[in-house]
């Protein structure tokens, strides 16, 4: 017989985000005999770990993002909640929350996991956001696909050769996995996608930086993959540019700091892949419970992942400090099934729990079309090995077979087989929203020549 | 050897509208010694028959919506530029737009063709355009869909019983084939798709109206499809109300008038399929050249398609009233087809042309997802047959094998083989924008219920 620990009827478990770490949570305790909410500000749940080729216009979003309804659909004690977390009260237990009809809404549990994710961040520097966008949401995503696209818009009008070399210039700030994969994407679109598409300019010119505060490429993996890494993007025609930090970004272009000095690199597009920070609702935790936080706003946990003082409280995911793990998938799922099992087995009357523990599956990155590296088991993969292992990794751990379909499909189309991409509509005004217009009075001198040019072809 | 008729140079076309009409011209003229150039303030050539599978969440919006680029990839001699037209000097032959740098561009030519499309007519009401979404364009489909699943979101969430309703109610305003067609879709999504992931919420108990001023749905067709139609969306639970025009819509309803007298539905969702008008170009050709518009904006062209007293200057499709023909992809890509033709036999130092004439291939509707209308060459079809008619001739129309085998890969999954949408991502900031919070007295109001609905599983 089944004890129920905190109160006489269903225990009402709580879960905020539906990540890796949310629904992992909700899955273990799909047929439990508790009552699960998961909020969530999107109806979607994503992965993140292809979000680059949405950006890239490689992937259609649905593919990454399945409803989080869909997703814990057989779940039947499971529901979902659309609506934006905007307090948590460890004393009253409840969850304050604002839905999309104006109305507020109060969850009260006996069991609260919170797996709210992180955001960029900028160092201190949060008007940077605005000229070097993040990506960790779809949005994000659609941002920057429009601003990159803009770009190479405002490359074939220009008519000021020092304005179209900006727009042709893209500088990736950061080179962990998420810089590099995007660097390397923004590389395969300028020299494999776009140059038949354009009639004035040559696509195959722009320049492309990737930056880096480290010493090298791919901080955690071991130096030979960091080697081969920088020696692909550098044959791709990447401008690597290791130990050198950003010190400054405008709508126009970006200055870096080196050992040679301070450096201004004219470029309209700039993305940020630098930092992470957690949610803001890791401080809502932390001065509810004492907790400590990080300097990257991560919030302590036991090595159960409950807070200190709050067994009934657990927190999981990019948003907690544990043990040094890293922000990927991974720590997230396994805390997310971790956690999950405790609570089962405390709805067991079983209260000995042994302390998480990580098993460290690997890391991997693409770089371009077809070359890739990974980490495994203490053994290291490059070339079409790595490739292979990761498309392999990624499609599987993809929810659903029709998506799983859908982006082998769509792998096929813009990766492998053809010099497409499929996903890649703009408007003017995405591009102009984006990208930005020239200040008024540069473009008002630039109309002329505009006009200039295109007179120049009548007689 | 080729005469230019007009200068001693290349002749220099320009095309402003990259849709069926304009992409048609230039395929024409892909081979001709003139310099080709086509402005759209997109960068895509958008499929508008399948508009409404963006809406619900079939179709992701790239496969019905290639880069104009690369559309006209092989066609060296044309150039696609994106800008926003803003006028048209028919004494100058000149074309001025804005481009997302500021710029703003001109355009000399020789040779001017103007297919521009139209856009949704509200007959006087404007207001009703925030709040009745038409669908012309991908912004427009990616709002509905916003604006469909919000609303399902906001009536699980909703706790007074009349407000659910509200957010369960859904009026399509307009009978013809996008109206049918949407209707017919939001049933699905609403009987089919989506029951199984909402918790608090009957997705059944959706009420869908579709109003139509006209006697009868499906104006154009025959009374056989016409009777055949409504008694389809009638057993999917549509109510079809002929005879029944919109004379007031707000947030959150719509008042009809009838027979009977006036009708308050209280809804939430209205779309807006019951009229279009020419492009704002047409005016301004109208009063450049001197040329009457119909009231649907629409400029009256010659025979040839030609502007009166302006051989060089053509309008095409939507924009266009010639013979009334309807506003459907045919009539615009066949004389997107005979004005290359027309161009080209000038070019050639032919000037006696024949008139367009529209050979009618036929028009078809679907009726949700495995229904369909058609009549063609003095036929009509309907159930099965006309639904792979309608499924093979639109996937044949779709650009690109890609594009192909990838609707098709999205109908298996959405329509065919499981009960699934792949493509509905929304954020709550979305949801919000696009449904509405409700009024702030009231939205205090119902926090409360919700507060205490959720706090009444509480012991």
């Amino acid at each position: 017989m089944k004890a129920a620990p905190t109160t006489h009827t269903r225990p009402r478990v709580v879960i905020v985000g539906g990540g890796f770490g949310g629904v992992n949570v909700s899955r273990v305790l799909g047929n439990s005999d508790v009552d699960v909410t998961i909020i969530d500000r999107t109806n979607h749940h994503l992965f993140q770990p292809l979000l680059y080729q949405v950006a890239t216009g490689i992937l259609p979003e649905g593919l990454i993002a399945p409803a989080l309804r869909r997703v814990v659909q057989k779940q039947k004690n499971t529901k979902v909640v659309l609506g934006e977390v905007t307090n948590l009260d460890l004393d009253a237990r409840t969850v304050s929350a604002h839905a999309p009809d104006g109305a507020r809404i109060t969850l009260a549990y006996d069991i609260l996991v919170v797996a709210a994710g992180a955001t960029h961040a900028y160092f201190g520097h949060d008007d940077w956001e605005e000229f070097a966008p993040g990506m960790k949401t779809l949005e994000d995503a659609r941002h920057l696909r429009n601003h990159i696209l803009g770009a190479f818009e405002m490359a074939e009008l220009a008519t000021d050769p020092a304005e179209r070399q900006a727009c042709l210039s893209f500088v990736v700030v950061g080179a962990g996995p998420t810089g590099v994969e995007v660097v390397g994407q923004i590389t395969e679109l300028a020299h494999r996608v776009l140059p038949s598409d354009y009639r004035e300019i040559d696509t195959r010119e722009a320049r492309i930086v990737l930056v880096e505060a480290g010493p090298a490429v791919l901080g955690p993996f071991d130096k030979r993959l960091q080697q081969y890494t920088a020696r692909i993007l550098a044959r791709m025609g990447v401008e690597v540019r290791c130990g050198t930090a950003a010190t400054a970004i405008d709508r126009y272009g970006i200055t870096v700091r080196h050992d040679g000095g301070d450096e201004r690199i004219e470029a309209r597009t700039k993305v940020w892949a630098a930092g992470v920070q957690a949610s803001p609702l890791a401080k809502i935790l932390a001065s509810a419970s004492g907790a400590e936080i990080d300097r990257a706003w991560r919030i302590m946990v036991e090595p159960d992942c409950t807070l200190c003082g709050h067994p009934e409280v657990f927190a999981i995911g990019d948003m907690v400090s544990l043990n040094g793990l890293p922000g990927i998938g991974q720590p997230a799922l396994q805390e997310g099934k971790y956690v999950g099992k405790v609570i089962r087995a405390r709805l067991d009357g079983d209260a000995n729990v042994v302390p998480f523990k990580y098993f460290d599956k690997g890391s991997m990155a693409t770089i371009g079309r077809t070359h890739a590296v990974a980490r495994s088991g203490g053994m290291s993969f490059t070339g079409i090995t790595a490739y292979l292992m990761w498309a392999f990794i990624h499609v599987l751990y993809l929810i659903g077979w029709g998506n799983r379909f859908g982006t082998l499909y769509s792998w096929g189309r813009s990766l492998w087989f053809t010099k497409n991409r499929a996903h890649r509509t703009i408007t003017l005004e995405q591009a102009i929203d984006e990208v930005g217009s020239r200040s008024s009075p540069e473009g008002n001198a630039t109309s002329v020549q505009a006009t200039a040019r295109h007179a120049s072809k009548a007689p």
